[in-house]
C-alpha cells in the first residue's frame, strides 16, 4: 500500500487527502490545528458522495487515514508528500526543508502552490516541485506541475494513477498558467463591481450562462478555432485580433498583434484541433453543451434552470389511437449507444416519463408527492420492436390496464417518427406512502380519475401485454 | 405566428434563425451572399440535432423560414429584427436607419454588436438596444440586453419565450460585460503563447480541467465564495485579494484593494448566495460538476476522457454466490429521483452494463462490435424488490439462463451494500449482424465461451424468472 503525507489540512490538503484516499492510498495528515480532523472529515464526506459517482466501476478500498502533529512522523515512509500549508514563502522555506530531512530521497515533494515558482519555493536547496492542484480537488483532474523535469514525470505518473490530469508548465512563471488567466478574469470582474457596471450575481450569471459552458469541455482557443467558421483559426484572428487594440479592458499591456503572433497562434491551434473539421468540431462541441446542461437540468443551476423553466411552458398533450399522448420529444444523441440506435435503458426512461406525466393527470403530481404520497414501481416488461435513432421524434402513448386499491398496471407504446411501433413497456406500480414506505391507498380523487381512465380503456386491445420473456418473441424486427 | 428578421446571416445571425425558428417563429433571412442559405441550413442541422435534445418534451412545431435580399421585404412585419452585420459601426449605421424606416413602431430592433454602447449604435437617432448573444446561439441562453430600460424588458420576455436568459446590462460600457472577461483572459493567453510559456493546447487544458467545469454551474464570484470556506467571501477576500498588488498576470492597472470594496463584494455575494450554506454550495457544485464531467464520459472530452482513462485501469471481477460479479459501483446521486431513491430507469441501466461487461467476458466486446456484430436486446424484465440510495455500493451479478444459437438469456441480480436482493432483471438478446441490422450466428468463439457458462449455471435457481407482470408480486418489499 502506497503512503502519501498531506501537510496542512486545509480544504486543498483535505482535497488533496480524499484523492489519495478514495485511490487506495494510506494518508498521513499532519496539522497543528486540533480541529484538523473534522475538517477533514467534512472534506472526506463530499468526496465520498461524489468521487466515486464519476465511474461506473468501484475504486480501490479506501487507504487507511491517520492524523498526526509531528512532521517526521507524519512523512515517514511517504511516497508522496503534498506541502498546502498557507500561501507565505516565508512559511513555506520552514516547512520544505523539514519535509527533506524526513522523507527518503525517492518521494515526490509537491507544492500546492498558486503563485510561487520552483526556483523561490526550492531558496534554501530543497528539491520540491509544484503540484498546484483545483478545488474541489477530488473532482476537478488539473495539476500544474512545474520544476524538475525527471520529477515532473514521475509525479505526472502518480498522479495518473490516482484519476488526475498532470500539466507539465515547461518554463516556471508566477502564478503558472491557469490562475494567470483566473487573475485577469478577477481584477476585471472587481472592477466591473467597483464601478457599479454589474453585481457579483450579475457576473456570475454572464459567466455560467455562456462561456463557462463552453470552456468546461474545450477551452479558449478550441472554442474561437469554431467561431472562425469554416475560414479558420486565422480569420478569427483577423476578426477579432485588432480589438486588441480597444479600451475594452481595464487592463492596458497588450501583446503587439503582428503576423507572427497570428502565425504561432494558427499553428499551434491546427497541431490541437487540425484532426477535426469545423463540422466535427461544432457537433462535438454540441453534444457536450447538451450533455452538460442536461446534467444541470436535475439541480437547475444556470443553463440547466434556464431549460427546465422554458419546458414548463411548452404544451402537451393530445392523442394517439384514442389514446392519451404521454410523452412527445426529440430523441438527444446522448441516449444512443455503440450499435447506433438509442440504448435500452432510455426506452425504459421515456416509459418513466410517460408514467410520471400520466400521475399528474390523475392528481399524482408534485404537490401530492410533497404530500407524502407516490407510486413506486414493481414491474417493468419492456419489449424492443425497433431501432429508434438519434434526433427521431418519439411519442409514448400509455393506456391503463388495471386500477384496483393500490395497484396501477399501465401498458405504454413507444412509437417511431414513421409511426411505427418502437415498444411496449407494461409497468406496475403500487401507491405507496413516503413516510413509512410502505404501501397504502390512494386520495380519493386520485383513485376517481385513475378508475375514469380505465374503465375508458378496458376493451381496448394491448397486444404484447401479460407475456414473459421469450413467450412468442416477434421475429425479425429487434433492437 | 409571431415572424422575426435576421439581418445578417453569419454564425451569429444563423444561430438566432434557428433558435426562433425552432420555438415556432417564423423567420425571414436577409443576407446578399448567395451562399446564406447553404451557410443558415448548416447552422440549422446542427441546432436541430442539438436544442430539441435538452428538453423532455416536444418544441413547437416548426416556423418558416424564407430568404431575402431586399431589407425592407425581409423586415415587413416582424415583431423582432436582429441586426448581426459585421462589426463596423459605419456599417451599422447604415443598416439600423434602414430597418427602422421599414418596421412598425412596436417592433423590437436588436444589434447582437459583442462591443459597441447604445449611445454609439444609435447616433443616427435609431432606437436599437444591444442583444448581444453567444456562439452557438441556438444552445447558449445569456443574451446582454444595453439600452432603453423599458423596451428591453419587452425584449427579455420575448427572449425567456425562446428559451434564453436576458441579462440587463444597467450601465452601458465597451463590451458589456461577458467580453470584458473573455477579452482579459484572450490578452492574458496571448501572453502566455508569444512568451512561449504555454501551447494553445496547453492553456485549453488548464481550463478545461478545472475552472471551466467550475464556472459552467457557478460562476467566479460563487465558485470563491466556496473556497473562502466556513469563514465566507470576506475570508476568501483577505487570502486572495493581496495578489491583486502582485505582478501575475501581464495587465497592471487594478483596482485599490479596500475595505469598501470588500464590503461591496461581500454584500452582494450574501445577497446571491446567502441563502445556502458553504456546506449546501459545496454539494450543490459536486453534483453539478460530477453530472457534468459524467456526461462529458461519452465524447471522452475534457474531464470525461480522464476518468474514462482512470476508469479503464480500475480491476473489476470477482463472484458473488457462484455467479461472475458484472457490476460493482456505487450509486450517483443523479441516478435518483423525486422518492428518494433510485430511480426505475437506473436499475435497467445497472443491468445494461452488467449485460455490456457480460458480453466482453466472452469475447463480444468493443473489437467485435467493431468488425460489425453485436447483440441487440429484444425483451427486459425488471422485478423491483427493494430501495437503493445514492452513495451505496451496488453490485450485479449475470446468471445465463439460456444459450442456443442467435439467442442469450441472461439473469442479473442487483444487490445492495446490505446484501439484500434489489432486483432482478432478466433480458434477452438476439445476436445481430450490424451492417444488415438482422439477426445473425455469433462467431464460433463466442459461441463456445458463453455456451461454456450456459453450462456453469444451467443447474442454478433463477427464482422470479420466466414471470409476466404481476404474476405473484412480491408482498411488502416495493421500490
Amino acid at each position: 500500500m502506497s503512503k502519501a503525507a498531506i501537510i496542512g489540512g486545509g480544504v486543498i490538503g483535505g482535497g488533496w487527502a480524499a484523492r489519495f484516499l478514495l485511490n487506495g492510498w494510506d494518508v498521513a495528515v499532519c496539522d497543528p490545528d486540533p480541529e484538523a480532523g473534522r475538517k477533514i472529515g467534512e472534506v472526506l464526506a463530499n468526496a465520498r458522495r461524489s468521487l466515486p459517482a464519476l465511474y461506473d466501476r468501484a475504486l480501490p478500498a479506501e487507504g487507511k487515514l491517520s492524523f498526526h502533529t509531528d512532521l517526521a512522523e507524519a512523512v515517514k515512509g511517504a511516497k508522496w508528500v503534498q506541502e498546502s500549508v498557507p500561501e507565505t514563502l516565508e512559511l513555506k522555506h520552514r516547512v520544505l526543508p523539514a519535509i527533506q530531512a524526513a522523507v527518503g530521497p525517492d518521494a515526490i515533494i509537491g507544492s500546492s502552490t498558486s503563485g510561487f515558482k520552483p526556483s523561490e519555493l526550492n531558496a534554501a536547496g530543497t528539491r520540491a516541485i509544484v503540484a498546484h492542484p483545483f478545488n474541489p480537488v477530488y473532482l476537478l483532474p488539473l495539476v500544474e506541475l512545474v520544476g524538475d523535469p525527471d520529477t515532473c514525470a514521475q509525479a505526472a505518473e502518480i498522479l495518473r494513477g490516482i484519476g488526475m490530469f498532470p500539466l507539465h508548465v515547461r518554463k516556471e512563471i508566477d502564478a503558472h498558467i491557469a490562475d494567470r488567466l483566473l487573475e485577469a478574469v478577477w481584477r476585471e470582474a472587481l472592477w466591473l463591481v467597483k464601478d457599479g457596471v454589474a453585481t457579483t450575481e450579475e457576473i456570475d450569471e454572464s459567466i455560467r450562462m455562456a462561456f463557462g459552458i463552453r470552456w468546461a469541455q474545450m477551452g479558449l482557443f478550441e472554442t474561437y478555432r469554431i467561431a472562425g467558421g469554416e475560414a479558420g483559426m486565422k480569420h478569427f484572428m483577423a476578426q477579432f485580433g485588432p480589438a486588441l487594440s480597444w479600451p475594452w479592458t481595464k487592463l492596458m499591456d497588450v501583446p503587439e498583434f503582428n503576423d507572427a503572433l497570428v502565425d504561432l497562434i494558427a499553428s499551434q491551434s491546427d497541431a490541437q484541433s487540425g484532426h477535426l473539421s469545423i463540422r466535427e468540431l461544432e457537433r462535438l462541441r454540441d453534444d457536450n453543451v447538451v450533455g452538460m446542461i442536461r446534467a444541470l437540468r436535475r439541480s437547475g443551476s444556470g443553463a440547466g434552470g434556464v431549460v427546465r423553466a422554458h419546458e414548463g411552458g411548452l404544451v402537451q398533450g393530445g392523442e394517439h389511437e384514442g389514446l392519451p399522448i404521454t410523452v412527445a420529444r426529440q430523441v438527444p444523441t446522448t441516449w444512443t449507444d455503440y450499435n447506433g440506435h438509442m440504448n435500452e435503458t432510455h426506452y425504459l426512461e421515456a416509459a418513466s416519463i410517460a408514467t410520471d406525466r400520466f400521475m399528474e393527470m390523475i392528481g399524482a403530481d408534485a404537490a401530492y408527492v410533497a404530500s407524502g404520497k407516490s407510486y413506486f414501481t414493481v414491474e417493468n416488461h419492456v419489449r424492443y420492436l425497433d431501432e429508434v435513432h438519434a434526433g427521431e421524434r418519439l411519442t409514448v402513448t400509455t393506456q391503463v390496464l388495471a386500477a384496483e386499491g393500490k395497484k396501477m398496471q399501465l401498458f405504454h407504446r413507444l412509437w417511431r417518427e414513421d409511426d411505427r411501433l418502437a415498444a411496449t413497456v407494461e409497468t406496475l406500480l403500487l401507491h405507496t406512502d413516503l413516510t413509512t414506505r410502505r404501501t397504502s391507498l390512494p386520495e380519493p380523487q386520485v383513485t376517481a380519475a385513475l378508475t375514469g381512465w380505465a374503465a375508458r380503456h378496458a376493451a381496448m386491445p394491448a397486444d404484447g401485454a401479460g407475456r414473459f420473456v421469450g413467450q412468442r418473441v416477434p421475429a425479425p424486427e429487434t433492437v
